[in-house]
């Protein structure tokens, strides 16, 4: 299944995209794609559903992040060699863990807004991992069974806040607006082979970010038990499994009101964002 | 006020202490004490119940977390300056923003458990500040207005996962449990000067932590309005101001099976801790 959320940013309702890629509206059946809905039971429940008996959604509505009640939004850093590489930053010997604050959770096509006297903010197209299952100290061999799905996260970082104003790179991964999610959240029948999926990016129509999950330096399974030794992970736990080479701290070249980027993985769905300067309300 | 959620994990009902200290049960007035009943005219409305007119509460009930439904738990790093000494690290020159997970949220007096594998988890009793309002951006000179209330934190920490496993902090931050909070949410009325509140913190009956909030780098204030320029803070976030020295690193003495903790801030309360192995349950 390709589950969504449509609608105005805190009013949106449930959906799937059916075979022809058209939305159909799940409220009959579910309030929302929440935590509780993403067990293995509750997803076999879903997916019962004939897409044809569910109305058709007109017109072309706001997607919205495809789960509702995150709790926990867990950023994996340099897991990408060639990533590494590019950053001037060895590569690591175990997963980096770091955390984006929740509130910066957004809509895949909602605008990316430049916090006040941000420099030097970046991109990063990444594989996210959906928590079913609450997962502590799992084996890497039963890691994936605590998988609900797989979606398409645009880790935006800025770069002064997250390595030049103090040692820990939270600061410059949590603004608002820096966490784009979705469209969809797939599920993991969708997916061939979670280490051969086609990551891309592109900035004012031209490519930045090419990449593929098989130069993970960790893969997926050891992601998620690596990480099930430090914290419980729950139910709607996402985690963004580093990002490919190509960042604008490699190139010199942040963003600016008015870029437009383009990013997806083939299978995930594609992100559209512009760049917008903040403005206070 | 000092606000705070009795009853078994999970089952919380809301309270409040009256003028003899005795809990007094709300839940006739709010179904819960969670980010809703946080703001300034939330809290002024329970402010004028009569605590003579609630229910007591009989026995000594398990205390909770006192706050339900905390979406961010946010650490600051080093922010005693003679804790920065101990630890052969440099005063900051801003504020160091980390995150804890927060599933590793845990009632005052519930047991603390040693991560399988750890051999260095530590103490660090911190004031801990939680937001009431939307607070984005905001000015030193207004952010008091934007805090709801205080409580005492121990910020536990595993130094290994913290400090020699990669680069990031909130690795050794967020294991279950690292996070006991209360017993109350004390209102700011109840504060005669929030940079003016001893902390100690004792280990098997001896003292480890002596401090007091006027000694910290970065004031309550200097740090809610830091923090905001970097994620907006929301209703019932949840800021850990930082640790006074004495922690066990500089001793070169870590948590064991059986080890009791006992820490708090007059007027704030106390958290009593048994340290336990972790056990697969």
């Amino acid at each position: 299944m390709r589950l969504l959320r449509y609608g105005r940013p805190g009013k949106e309702k449930p959906g799937l995209l059916d075979e022809e890629g058209r939305i159909r509206d799940l409220s009959s059946v579910i309030p929302d794609i929440d935590p509780s809905q993403l067990s293995p039971k509750a997803l076999r429940a879903l997916a019962k559903i004939d897409p044809d008996s569910l109305p058709k959604v007109r017109g072309t509505p706001r997607i919205g992040v495809p789960v509702n009640g995150i709790r926990k939004f867990i950023g994996i850093g340099l897991n990408y060699a060639d990533h590494a590489a590019e950053s001037n930053l060895p590569v690591p010997t175990e997963p980096i863990i770091f955390m984006k604050a929740i509130s910066c959770l957004s809509g895949p096509d909602d605008p990316i807004i430049l916090p006040p006297g941000s420099k030097k903010t970046d991109w990063e197209v990444e594989l996210g991992v959906v928590i079913g299952t609450r997962a502590q100290y799992v084996s890497e061999a039963d890691a994936l069974k605590y998988v609900a799905g797989y979606c398409v996260v645009n880790d935006i970082s800025e770069r002064n806040f997250q390595l030049e104003r103090g040692s820990q790179w939270d600061k410059g991964k949590g603004c608002d607006t820096f966490g784009p999610v979705g469209p969809w959240l797939v599920t993991p029948d969708l997916i061939y082979d979670e280490q051969d999926l086609d990551l891309y990016l592109d900035l004012n129509g031209k490519r930045m970010q090419t990449g593929n999950t098989r130069t993970m330096v960790f893969t997926v399974a050891q992601l998620v038990s690596y990480v099930s030794q430090f914290m419980t992970l729950e139910p709607g736990d996402l985690i963004a499994t580093g990002t490919p080479p190509g960042v604008g701290m490699a190139r010199k070249r942040y963003l600016k009101p008015g870029d437009q980027l383009r990013l997806g993985i083939p299978g995930l769905g594609e992100q559209q964002q512009e760049v917008v300067a903040y403005k206070r309300t």
